[in-house]
């Protein structure tokens, strides 16, 4: 799953980068001049990226810089993945579980990043879909960390049946589900009380959100066959209100009867990462679990 | 903490009851004509109680029977605990943690419950009222279980700073604190992992939901100061939607900056218990810790 | 991973059998000579299985049929799985996790398994070896549901250091650890606090028991790569007493510097089972998910 | 439960100390001249103190003043609470949840400690006694933190039978039970995934280690009332091995019928501690929970 993208090309592969940043974190703003002229210093073309010109420029771009936290990651990982553009994640702050490089260190790391010595690593993703009856209620859409379906405003818990390759697997009744990739495994499914899965692995985690069934448990299914979640009631009266959300940044509400399809994404991210830095340093020091 | 209700007077003390019950569970409205029937061939006054009913004659009345689950109950207990009328709990289906006998049953109780051989159980309540600035918000109003803050349709995670007699205790990021009394402790908060606490005992449980710090862990203070929980923020544009609900069946909607204080209710509730069954029992019982 | 076993022949494939149980569940007996006389009903040579001849008869057996619960299962798999012979279990009480039927549905199964219509399931198993320096000091041995590294008599807390494919992964201080297959998943390692993994995942599950650093979380990797173990200690002078147990049946007792080495061992356990009865079925069953 | 010692006396009230330390920690021998000058400085009388020392000076001391780290108060606070002499514990590195100040701060706190501007802070402590049939088999004995019942080298899952003023609460299957003080709360208890509880509450926390009824869960009662375990088995042919352990310091191996009566001990711990660093100062600083 790891690929040297040297490896693709004699000449340097690198040669024009676009620059993804959140523009509403002032540490990340505080770094895009540093980081563009750096860039440019290395004879890069490099374009300055909203959302849109990003979409735009992509077919153009040999990366994409995303400069933020984990949350401006899973944006950017969206855009990209379905062009299978590399990303390299900056990190300004905060956790970081993504991103390659910390900005402090960056200087350090530009040259063996832009000659190639970085590595691709593959991330799978989730594509998500929801239906009620024949028609289409929300998506496709993808997501790198997690589909996320919990109870609204009005509803306390709610009762969610999820099946797998036409199995039943269980009828969950608490404050929702998770649906997690194994990257999506130290984001929110961690605080729900979910194991850490390593990336390698071709795997759902189906973590319960508060269930009020003591004895059910995060659940590790194969990623090759899809996850249905049915929106169900327990009792006829009932018509509690649903929302669903991708990466906790797109979402819409659903209604009992609706049904959502969660399978692998058919195209991965392409993550660069520090080939020196293993993922288990980056579990010991994001979790602190070096200290108690 | 329990006391005998025939104690109280030389004659049968319970004269009348109010029937308070749920009308959407058709379990309840079965049994609610054989109910009726039996307290009626005791001798009893009986009146058939719609909340608005019931908040009426209870001046009059001796005792309050409700008939469903434990959500009935609640809506019952925080009619009760005002005027401190006895409450008697029929379950008629569900969990039934604070029940006095299931509705199978209460023919063969009903005599022992009249000539005040039950005993009377006092458990404490909540007190919650919430302001922002000088403005009140919500409430008073008082719950058995619980009050719970959490993130509403838009927030994903959101801050709650809590402190306790004037001391800060911890800022809590993630989906929401629950506020429980040890009544409460069997119920929302133990799906969100925490511990069980004696009715017995006087204090709160401070449960939080899902943190991302996962070393916060549920929290037992003594309930004779005050817990005040102010709705935070993390970053100045944020505007978390958030909610508060009392027992999950009363609540309103919240604003960064509301101040939510917590007390234990100066009137414990009145609940009569079977005393053949003891705490442990229904503990037991209720979350089979006789199978695996 | 599922083959259906009568596609190895076109005669009926099943002439001989080992009946394998637990004489010291008094049920297990009991249901010894019913079953004997089913299979010789059916045409079988039968033989009668204490593990000496168990290991005896294994070459001529095209089956082995455990009588008991899980730990006689587990006794078995470690017998028949380097010889590949096909396992059944037959479920007298108890859990019952692995098992094909239950005794009192053998009679209704009974004709299903011989014609070969049940199916054969394989589950990976581990092999365990421990050296200390240059010296072999525990197995190699093989064991079906996990290896479990705790701290033994003397010893409050132990510190073991983790590693994969020879990158550090933790030190883990605290009770021990468990190494678990998917299979073992819903064993020990559920009670120290681990998720479901699906036996058809070819994956380790890490749990650590009661760690004193609360962010350290189970952990799943991939199986393709050994995990070391190596017992550690936090001050010179600390001497730890330190246990190893493979299926809570088979161990010794390890010294400070020891190292475990656990690998995916080289053979599949081939295991019964009912294709009507999934494992989805078997979850929601043994862990009664269909109850509070 | 707070009281000032300065009041109970107008001369300046601690004139003797003993000086408690763990020989085998270098930073707590390092820092003993250190601490001793200071105290002789400010003309107090002082005692170096083995366990056997201490136990000879205790009558004449006004104080005993722990270096180390929580293991060494535990060994204190056993100590001195049968003479109610007040205990101060200056942490020289690791947890120090129990201590008054860090080694490096003493300088500046030693004038209000001796000024008697400290708060005496009582902690409730266990008293532990093990009984089969009507021979004492251990015991009594005190413990600061917690009385342990787990299972030893041979067992894998032992059966403890609870009861609580002659209540039957459950029977526990797993590794064992943890028998807590609040103050304990924060020790093991934690690890095994219990809650925090307040030391102010007269309250015992029963914590299951790894209970194979996955409902089983952490459970808060009175302390007013004895808690009583009995090792149990499952089957008669059961001879499982279990230890005793209180503080995890002192203990003995117990075989089945063994009946543990775990009691509030008569006189509690006077803690000496800085009236400016609260209990949840304490437990944010040593649980990080301004981190992840």
């Amino acid at each position: 799953m790891k690929t040297d993208i040297a490896a693709r090309a004699d000449e340097p592969s690198i040669r024009s980068a676009i620059l993804f940043y959140n523009e509403q974190k002032p540490e990340a703003v505080r770094w895009l001049r540093k980081v563009q002229a750096l860039l440019k210093a290395r004879g890069l073309r490099v374009w300055m990226g909203s959302p849109a010109t990003l979409r735009e420029r992509l077919p153009m771009a040999d990366i994409v810089v995303a400069m933020g936290g984990d949350g401006t990651m899973l944006r950017a990982a969206r855009l990209v993945a379905p062009r299978s553009v590399p990303l390299l994640g900056i990190n300004t702050g905060g956790l970081g579980f993504l991103s390659g490089t910390d900005a402090q260190e960056l200087n350090r790391h530009i040259g063996t990043i832009l000659e190639g010595r970085f590595v691709l690593e593959e991330r799978w993703m989730l594509s998500v879909e929801a239906t009620r009856g024949a028609r289409k209620v929300f998506g496709p859409a993808i997501a790198l960390n997690d589909c996320v379906i919990r109870c609204g405003d009005q509803a306390r818990a709610i009762t969610l049946q999820a099946s797998c390759a036409n199995l039943f697997v269980a009828n969950y009744f608490g404050d929702g589900l998770i649906l997690s990739t194994p990257t999506g495994s130290t984001a929110y499914a961690l605080a729900a009380g979910g194991p850490v899965v390593d990336p390698r692995l071709d795997a759902f985690l189906i973590a319960p959100i508060c269930p009020h069934t003591l004895t059910q448990r995060p659940l590790i299914l194969p990623a090759k066959e899809p996850v249905v979640v049915t929106v169900s009631r327990r009792q006829p009266q009932e018509n509690p209100q649903i929302l669903i959300s991708l990466d906790g940044q797109v979402g819409c509400s659903l209604r009992v009867g609706s049904q959502v399809t969660i399978r692998r994404y058919e195209k991965p991210l392409k993550l660069l990462v520090n080939p020196k830095r293993s993922y288990f340093q980056v579990l010991r020091s994001k979790l602190k679990w070096g200290e108690r």
